[in-house]
């Protein structure tokens, strides 16, 4: 075994899982200044937002698995974007155990003031690279996001609770 | 101003921070999957072992600036992992105000069990990949990175408490 004095085992620099998550983490808190001082919305708040106005109308596990979050995360984002009146609920008739939640009016008022803020930022991000590069950039995530699914086919996120 | 029925504004799939964050969150979690069976730790504690692993001594501070992760969320995990004796406080000489933390060795001796299995997971991740592409995505990431930090120079989790 190694002993506290030989070189690391991992860099962290140059290990990918960590590099990704420092930078999802970091475009996501740059991305939450549009919206938090605004509009008091946190990062999941924000998600169920951009889930519902794209989707229309969802449960709470779909828009944990599509966004890979946790289920309680997205339960507490929901229970605070109810109390606001910004989404509502409504039973499933498909699933008597699982709600379907929409956005209000005035949620969507709000998907509909940020939705161009957050693709103009978007531009802003992606403006570090070429047209080919972003290309070839979404190939690869894609590619990537693929073969993690393939190495833990059940999204931790949607056991862990 | 667009009506529900309207095509969404914002394409999920397709807007760069939520797939950033969807694969960063998946990749942590088929990841998480090797050290919370084995040595019952979340993901965060798993990222201060780490970076105590790769640089011996560090403030809670740095490492949750370093892993872009909020301040309190590493304060939870230190606390846990002192708990267990897998990582121990000292008193900081240059800042009173904030300790330095450190491996125990029965911390050293999970990272350095932990470090392997964490590379070789990495090696199966990135095996979708060809050599070339890894270089190319390696250089995209490091070069959004720097562009994301440019867009938001004081990284939100260190400030958002």
């Amino acid at each position: 075994m190694a002993s506290p004095d030989t070189a690391p085992l991992i860099e962290l620099e140059r290990f990918l899982p960590y590099r990704l998550n420092a930078l999802a983490a970091r475009v996501s808190n740059a991305l939450a200044e549009i919206y938090q001082d605004r509009f008091g919305l946190s990062i999941p708040g924000w998600r169920v937002i951009a889930t519902l106005g794209q989707y229309g109308v969802r449960t709470g596990r779909d828009i944990a698995a599509h966004g890979v979050m946790h289920k309680s995360t997205v339960s507490r984002a929901v229970t605070s974007l109810e109390e606001r009146g910004l989404v509502a609920r409504k039973a499933n008739p498909d699933d008597m155990r699982e709600e379907l939640l929409t956005l209000t009016d005035a949620g969507r008022a709000i998907y509909e003031a940020l939705a161009p803020e957050a693709l103009a930022f978007e531009m802003r991000f992606v403006s570090a690279l070429s047209p080919a590069e972003r290309k070839t950039f979404f190939a690869i995530l894609e590619r990537l996001d693929r073969h993690a699914r393939s190495l833990h086919e059940e999204p931790r996120a949607e056991v862990a609770e």
